[in-house]
């Protein structure tokens, strides 16, 4: 359908067959009609844009409207809204909108508007006209404007309203008679002067501000409600002259004048410093361009019988299902944001204006039902009339979100899968973890990265040791420079943590995020000294064992505690969950250590372990010195006692966990990290060397011991660890940490199998790049089994044994590994970092910068790389599943967690996604929306 | 053909018609009929074993055998060459070969050779008995053998000759009587004893050896010939009690026993440690197994008409064309072996017997042109009758190598091809560098890894500071723990170096390979002080300035000066080289940072530079403390200044090294190691701030300027520097650096170009993984280079702007990346490291293990592992090649000068490799075999 025709076929009555369209309600069995109906719409816009590109403006008013909500592209959402609203045969003052084509052309030709597109805007502004029935410039009865911006996507950081445009000196006095008010007509044109000179001649604000202040003082007033006639004129004569000294140029008299200089304005806010790192934050292209919509003034500011407000269909923080909003009588829009008079609930309006407030009700039910989600509004009543100025799909909380979303099925609005696309996976965090109490009023002393999510308050200590030390007293945040793999215990045993460098993938975030414990990392204003234990911000010292409180959604750093609140789940949220889990293909597992991490993810939905690494456990208080006794061994024999020791602590560990999950798959990976991680550090030795007591006894013996320590510390010091003596390579030359662990896993296996209970361990090897490396230590794992199964009189052990695939040879030798490996769990961190050549703790001297500059377009630690690393992956399981095809395959990586991410994963058909708890929720919606999606497109083709 | 049909068919005169292909002239014209028909001779061969596995056993005797030459696999090299002398109608005393396959049974069946087996010996027995006339175990006439193992590949450490098997108290009366000559008789019988006892049943030898040592002093009498009788048989009483000893048995009496003993310990000396290690170093499979040969005994120790010998049928030293060997009038075997007489010349024999050395000359010249190749013979003269006992393919220098195969290419013995075949790459590396002096005398102190091969002789400093200040002097050896990226420019200015820790693919072995120059590394006898300037070896002290020598090519390490000789490359070696480059597809680079090294390589034959590493040129002592400044550099101006300066430096040395290499391709690469390679070390700076003189004027600026240093230090730092800040990582965060290393590699093009001189510059941007970093750099030298053009008022200028493909994701995406490359480079170390997740640096902790173990059949840094890392190569090619056609590809990494790897490179059809100076011969060889490989399985299929 071509634009002409529509406005032609206006006779045919629009408004009554989009009527129909709108009040139709919408049952969810109806949904994937709808979805037809819908890309047909769009089809039709596409095709709309293709052939009329010499249209440049699109009507709206009663009744009737050129655009329609489908062409948001073209439109911007709030000129298609309006469009839409007018088409449904809503109240809408008339007006109309410049494309964004004309924004994209203004910028093409070097911010101007050509000439044959400028000369429409004439004929479009007497379309109004007629149907207003007033004239812009009129001396009589003239036609005012509101000018807004509108993008496709809703943009803070673009210019907002001008209101009453086309006054001056003229149309002041006829507005004046004609309304029987001139100090009504004044007030807007003092207000139309200063809101041109701010936004449009970008003149600060404060200065017409301060002509008021001074006149009030002057006049001994406290409202500018209080201002007569007289001391409007002197103020408008007085911005008048504040424009021509900062503009250098008159205040532009000619109405058609304001209207070219105000839509260039609109334009230009599309390139501001604020609306480009915008678009970059929200990746929206930078191409798009903002709309203007040009639309006749109301005015809610014509007495008692006139009003404005805002409101939602629905209660936007909790979902419920209430009519929600506020207004201000004889008012105009600006009065409301500008929060110096207190507005009422619409409840009022109910008693005040009730035909209103009854018209008001059906329409906006009207549009909730039209656009099937939660609408936000606008409107304005002049003298008793009520008119739609805006309507949107209304922001909300992911609580408000996953209510409505459930009422709205419920309410055969919307069906299953629709309210399954409408949640932002992401936003589920905000909801798993404790936040800051709404109503607390705290102090903020410095902001670092939102690093992980949730609040905390806790005393602050600067050691992870300190942190151990205390921490089980009362709550304890480990504040340091940056964290490493030594301060993991203390990680564990705090609420929260607090770095002053790294980023969001530096080590603390990644590791508290594992953890689902909130961190603020990078927090460039503080300076932390851990040797004197404490840390300043400014000339601010906060010293160990005083309380801050962190939240690690925002970044935020506050000096003393704050209250918090734990999150609820909501009836409505496992309903929904529950409706994801039906649709969704993948697999959700999780990654815990810890049996407490276990339970939480069991809480969250997780359907096994995906990943436990077995390192954390040995950073436990009483179990580091042991695995230091095991590194310093001397012999084998030495190396087998210290193993023997930590066996019965990995096998208690195993237990717990393994009951916790009740049955369900837990994977354990053997040893990975570098031994050098276990031992102190070369610096802590030396300054024990220094301080020991040459007259004692044991003073050579004890130095002997240490000087050991540092040789070994040597011995095991690599220049690039990470690619370093890890993994299998430690199982493979040390086969005593293997039998170990294997043994450990096993033997806590079949205690609980002998007490009726259920358990299904995976034994999986990390870092192997050879099919020969896994037969190695498979060779070890099925010995140790049968030894156990022997000596525990089993006859039957059930368990897997499978590979990490990371190294990205393992990913193009995968028919080779999976002849003997029995699932594949693809690390995409480590994955990442070889296929990339970044290492994730350096890459910080430059991968920030890529991503600002475009070289890359996202972070691949964040979100997979699927050009690159998804090759490996895909081919990975490709091969893996031809060489065996009962291979299960998943990913274990911190990519897990990431809906985009999964949507990968369910489109190369892995098996499953692990990631830590409190993404697992996470997960469950990204892998049922991915679902969605493919079913769409299948659809589609 | 099957074995019984040859043996049937013995009447037609096998040596006859063997005759007429032996004397047969091969042309060069005809190599290809004659590949033809060795081609149907294995098929027979193995048609042959197939058919029959029921033969175990292969008579050969005087004019006719069961098996020939071909039977390798089955008889082993000295049982097919004795049926091949034997078909040929050579004179070789009669015998029978038991085969491979018994060796192999003999392990199956738990060290015993099956009943049925072990019968038929005693029917070949007999055949030898009818053949020779003798009879085994005869008291009148009894027949010896001589029991000798023989596998398909030659092998030290397996079983060597048992001679005089037989002999017991009656047959040594019987040989006394038939020879009369009873002294002869016990003689043979003590040896025999001893020898059994020593190779058969493990005794020591020397426990033999002091009993006639005894005796000699009893008798006063210094030689064992001038003991009697009654000496020797006293002699072999306690040789006999020796044996009940320590066996616990008597000296077997039973001829057969003796044999059946003898066989076995043949095959249990297949397994011997050394002989396991041997196989596993020299790739050869476990499961060949070896042959037995047991051939009738002659005697050369039969009186002044008998003797022995051992010649070839050219100098195997210069490869000159004579007649070359010596000999040992009435000895056995063993007598030249163990050096107690010396020799003869074998030219003598003509003297002495001239019907024999007649003869003999026939006949090894009849071999040479039958094996078509220098023949390496054993002969026996009994009674002035001549027996050849072996031939086989000599063992030669590689310059002999070299003469023998063109001399032969010229007598049209064989083809060009054939010669290009024979000489195996690895070994040209012996030829290139100098050697040390093999007439002078020295005496050993330790022991390291022969790292990169050559020998020098200099002074030892254990600083490269110390060396580049005394090495213009004097030659200097840089003796250090290990080295790194700091030691460049001492390593450049020193004639050899010695670590102690590290091992073939350490960074000083790379370098120095690199750099031509020799090295021994992880000597790990000596001990390193570089504090105190000086090293030890067990209580030897060596200080700064003594002199020692290194001998690369196999780890020596000589106290003082040793005389070295230089190469000298002969004409055959150009015309030799002429050949392979007319043979190979592949073209042959090096990687030179030097105009020495270019100029080097050119005379190795280069054809371009495929890596010039302008990170070194950063090093050198003039032009580190500007590098310096650059880092240090606080703003983008102070890094200008800096980076001006070094423009001028670089641009002098692109101008050097394109007017060496006189127009052939030049490939660039921008600076890849990350920065802090370029800063002195923090210990260094630490002690500097503490020696500083606190009462100066300057101390305060000094110690900020230090500080600052360290502070650059610390932020520069990384964990994993490997996968770090480096790269064109540097260049895009740096531009100012890509743009002075452009601007100097073009201002150079352009000032040869106006002295009318032919440049062909190529810039290599390192360590891309996606494109939009490609064309970041890109974009930066294509403006550079309009600019140098405009200002060089040049019209035109012709370069190229490639990549090394070095990250997994760039071969990965390759397709994207050649939209924009217009080369690639494979930099195989870098992609093997992250491909395989292996840090170089670090590797050595598994590694080593890794490839003892045969967890990895070699090291991937030598060879390029073809499974997974050559998948990314070869992906990267086509993908790369796909988007754009003309794309240039080659690999630089090490492994351009491994003939495999260049194998490799030659079948996946790259266009070059590119390799160091002194590999480049090995490589153009090695590209020349690759070609002809692939036309022989081209032919074959």
């Amino acid at each position: 359908m071509s634009a002409k025709k529509k406005v032609s076929g206006k006779k045919s009555g629009a408004g009554r067959g989009r009527k129909k369209t709108v009040s139709k309600p919408r049952t969810a069995k109806k949904a994937s009609k709808i979805k037809r109906a819908r890309r047909a719409k769009t089809a039709r816009a596409a095709e709309h844009r293709a052939s009329s590109s010499h249209k440049y403006y699109y009507f709206f008013g009663p009744g009737k409207a050129e655009g329609d909500a489908s062409m948001k592209d073209l439109l911007g959402g709030k000129g298609a809204n309006l469009a839409e609203m007018c088409n449904a045969g809503i109240p809408v003052p008339a007006g109309f909108t410049i494309t964004t084509e004309v924004c994209n052309i203004y910028y093409e030709k070097n911010l101007e508007v050509p000439k044959a597109i400028d000369k429409e805007l004439e004929k479009y502004v007497a379309v109004v006209e007629k149907a207003t029935g007033k004239k812009f410039g009129d001396s009589e009865d003239p036609l005012l404007f509101s000018v807004r911006s509108g993008a496709k996507f809703s943009m803070p950081g673009m210019m907002d309203t001008i209101l009453n445009l086309g006054l001056n000196e003229k149309t002041v006095e006829g507005l004046g008679k004609k309304t029987g008010n001139q100090r009504f007509a004044l007030d807007n044109y003092r207000r139309f002067i200063s809101m041109f000179g701010n936004v449009v001649l970008s003149i600060d604000k404060d200065l017409f501000e301060s002509v008021i202040t001074k006149k009030k003082s002057e006049r001994r007033v406290r409202q500018d409600s209080s201002l007569q006639v007289n001391d409007l004129k002197d103020i408008i004569k007085k911005y008048k002259q504040i424009i021509r000294r900062k503009s250098g140029e008159a205040f532009p008299d000619d109405p058609f004048d304001q209207l070219r200089m105000a839509r260039d304005a609109v334009f230009r806010s599309w390139n501001t410093p604020r609306a480009i790192s915008y678009r970059r934050m929200n990746n929206i292209p930078s191409d798009l361009g903002t709309a203007v919509n040009i639309q006749a003034m109301v005015f809610g500011n014509m007495g008692n019988k006139s009003g404005t407000g805002v409101g939602f269909t629905r209660n936007p923080s909790t979902g419920d299902k209430e009519f929600y909003g506020e207004y201000l009588v004889n008012a105009q829009g600006e009065d409301v944001v500008a929060g110096l008079r207190t507005p009422q609930p619409i409840e009022q309006l109910a008693d005040e204006m009730p035909q209103v407030y009854k018209q008001l009700k059906t329409i906006t039910s009207r549009l909730e039902t039209h656009y099937r989600d939660l609408q936000d509004f606008e409107f304005t009543v002049q003298e008793g009339e009520l008119y739609m100025l805006q309507t949107r799909n209304g922001k909300r909380t992911v609580q408000a979100a996953i209510k409505i979303a459930v009422d709205m099925v419920k309410e055969k609005l919307i069906a299953k899968e629709e309210a399954i696309m409408r949640i932002e996976p992401k936003q589920l965090d905000q909801m798993l973890h404790p936040s800051i109490d709404p109503k607390a009023s705290f102090e903020v002393i410095a902001r670092g990265l939102p690093a992980s999510p949730g609040a905390a308050s806790g005393k602050v200590y600067f050691t992870a040791d300190d942190v151990v030390r205390h921490g089980n007293n009362h709550p304890a945040i480990l504040v340091r420079e940056e964290t490493n793999p030594d301060d993991i215990e203390g990680m564990n045993v705090a609420v929260g943590i607090l770095t002053a460098r790294g980023g969001m993938t530096s080590h603390a975030a990644v590791v508290a995020r594992g953890m689902g414990k909130c961190c603020v990392s990078g927090a460039e204003a503080i300076r932390v000294n851990a040797a004197k234990k404490r840390f300043q911000v400014g000339k601010l010292v906060i010293k160990e064992g005083e309380t801050i409180t962190i939240n690690g959604s925002n970044g935020d750093i506050i000096l003393g505690e704050v209250p918090t609140i734990e999150p609820e789940l909501s009836g409505e949220f496992a309903e929904f969950m529950d409706w994801a889990d039906g649709i969704r293909k993948l697999g959700v597992r999780t990654n815990a250590d810890t049996p407490r991490d276990a339970q939480k993810a069991i809480k969250f939905g997780a359907e096994g372990i995906g990943l436990c690494r077995t390192e954390h456990m040995f950073f436990a208080e009483d179990r580091i010195p042991i695995v230091r006794e095991m590194i310093l061994a001397d012999s084998t024999e030495e190396r087998q006692a210290a193993l023997d020791r930590l066996l019965n602590f990995q096998k208690k560990d195993f237990k717990k966990i393994f009951d916790v999950m009740g049955g369900l798959p837990v994977t354990i990976r053997t040893l990975d990290p570098p031994l050098h991680e276990f031992l102190p550090r070369r610096a802590e030795i030396e300054e024990k060397i220094e301080t020991l007591d040459r007259k004692s006894d044991e003073y050579e013996e004890d130095l002997e011991r240490l000087k050991k320590v540092l040789r070994r510390i040597d011995e095991l010091s690599e220049l690039n660890p990470m690619l370093g003596h890890r993994g299998c390579r430690l199982g493979i030359v040390y086969p005593e940490i293997t039998e170990m662990q294997t043994r450990a896993i096993l033997e806590a296996t079949c205690e609980l199998l002998k007490d009726k209970k259920q358990v299904r361990p995976e034994i999986m090897i990390p870092l192997v790049g050879h099919v020969n490396e896994f037969k190695n230590q498979k060779e070890v794992i099925d010995r140790i089994a049968n030894e156990v199964l022997h000596r525990k009189k089993i006859k039957k052990l059930e368990y897997l044994v499978g590979t990490m695939i990371e190294i990205p040879r393992a990913a193009l030798t995968a028919d080779e590994v999976a002849t003997e490996a029995q699932f594949f769990s693809f690390g995409t961190n480590d994955l990442t970092q070889m296929a990339m050549g970044f290492s994730r703790d350096d890459a910080g001297k430059f991968l920030n910068y890529y991503i600002s500059e475009g070289i890359l377009p996202f972070d691949p630690f964040v979100k997979i790389d699927e050009t690159g690393v998804g090759q490996l992956i895909q081919m990975g399981k490709e091969k893996g599943k031809q060489a065996r095809p009962d291979l299960k395959v998943g990913i274990c990586g911190e990519h897990g967690g990431n809906p985009e991410s999964i949507h990968f994963c369910h489109r190369i058909g892995l098996d499953y996604v692990s990631c830590s708890p409190y993404r697992v929720p996470i997960a469950r919606l990204a892998a049922a929306q991915a679902a969605l999606t493919e079913n769409d497109s299948a659809e589609r083709e």
